[in-house]
């Protein structure tokens, strides 16, 4: 079910810091900066290997604007890759954890997210990610 | 310089439940169950395409065990699949970060570390990791 990592999450208070530090300590370029408005964010990202690192920088209410209050700059989620989101959530359920949302909401360039609620996940926010894209590629 | 992500650890305070927590959830299967003693933990893995998910219990006195008491069970660090590592090292010193070691420390299967210091990368544990199995396989 798990295909790898599609990508991980850090808060940041300040996006164009933190690209200016990760490129320099190591030696990689920012690919793309989006804005995702429905998530109050801006995202900056480049490539490990296969896996998106994302720095995500709040800059409206929500979830993320919230965690970053909460605990600060650093880690925010780990998204693994699958080929079918809604079954991968269904899996998660039937083995007893909720998810923060019944249907999957979408996240960059079309990819489909859900995330398991980190109550029933050790205090890690868990997502699952169908990127077609990607999938195309593999 | 960066190939791809190495390896990302998660502390946990009950490895057993962390494990039993994982394979429900995420449908996957842990492949091995070390002890690392230098560092006091022991750790479970289980693999996400290139990258191994670490479940790391610290049981002796060390940095995994101050950081768990410090930040509660959560995100550990995030390991960078390098090269060469005192290369990588030498990079990130050179653009002004302090490394932890001056010399790689060894991980699991003989994997050889060298952490940026967190006070400058934003606070998150960034590890350079040179794997010469997985170098071999790729």
């Amino acid at each position: 079910m798990i295909r790898g990592v599609h990508h991980i999450n850090f808060l940041v208070r300040d996006l164009e810091e933190a690209i200016a530090r990760h490129e320099r300590l190591l030696g990689v370029r920012i690919e793309r900066i989006d804005e995702l408005a429905g998530r109050g964010v801006r995202i900056a990202r480049f490539r490990a290997g296969p896996t998106w690192i994302a720095l995500v920088q709040p800059v409206a209410d929500g979830e993320p604007m919230r965690h970053l209050e909460r605990h600060g700059e650093g880690f925010f989620l780990i998204s693994y890759d699958v080929d079918d989101v809604e079954r991968a959530a269904t899996t998660a359920r039937a083995a007893g954890a909720r998810t923060t949302s019944a249907a999957p909401r979408t996240g960059l360039d079309g990819w489909q997210v859900i995330d398991i609620d980190p109550a029933d996940a050790g205090g890690v926010i868990i997502q699952f990610c169908e990127d077609k894209a990607a999938g195309s590629r593999a």
